[in-house]
């Protein structure tokens, strides 16, 4: 890991917030909160976490990386599925604690392991004052029991 | 607040995954991360969280409700500054540890305490093997000493 990233604790509020050096804000788990886009449309294909490792390989390599928190450990988006994630651009917020990341989402264009495109498949509804699920439609472009094995 | 929502933790991965029940996974925190986007753009407008209150008043009033960390308060997003969300959409993920929240903005259409549309007002960038950080030209729709007073 070649990159290396400013200290956030060492800036006052207005350069983290005005400033020009990346001080990503990685909470007491070492992690930042990701929204993965598509470029284009702006779906919103996925919410994951970084680590400082994930976050040095996506900008080194354009290629999408994220932390695990189920499976604890560095995982490279589609590295079973083969649906990996070209980077278009990497944004990050006021307060530096999360990051935006558009991308082109390759293979069958599915990012959510579910097999759909994004992982927000589903809306929340009120139906006699409770909340329900409705699917919004999203097919299956691949079949988990294929792609990871019985029990995805 | 009315509205209950299912326990996750009597519910099988399957159930959780493709069901229609609504069983937000709250962290240990009591939160669940929310990506608020525009609606019609899908720009991505700000991250932030929601304990099961907020979540309830959100979908009860139609009004975009958060929980602040840095405030360890329940939040009526724009009861300062104005800068009310109207709920158009909210979905959740396969997992249901997240919420995106599909708004038209109020106000001047700042989501960002900065005075900006959406707090993804910089991006990330490389220059000689360096992290640093590039405004991408968001202008400020409001003034945040004037909203907030001089310490916003």
């Amino acid at each position: 890991m070649s990159i290396s990233f400013a200290d956030p604790t060492a800036m006052t509020h207005q350069q983290l917030e005005e400033g020009a050096a990346f001080a990503p804000r990685f909470d007491a788990a070492g992690l930042v909160t990701v929204v993965t886009i598509e470029a284009g449309t702006n779906d919103v294909l996925m919410l994951a976490h970084m680590n400082a490792q994930a976050l040095a390989l996506t900008l080194e390599t354009g290629v999408a990386h994220y932390w695990s928190r189920s499976r604890a450990k560095l995982w490279k988006k589609g590295e079973t599925s083969g649906e990996t994630q070209q980077v278009v651009e990497l944004r990050t917020d006021c307060d530096q604690d999360a990051i935006v990341l558009v991308v082109n989402q390759t293979g069958r264009g599915a990012a959510c392991h579910t097999g759909r495109k994004s992982c927000f498949y589903r809306r929340v509804a009120l139906a006699d004052g409770a909340a329900v699920l409705q699917d919004t439609g999203l097919p299956r472009l691949f079949d988990p029991a294929n792609v990871y094995g019985a029990k995805p």
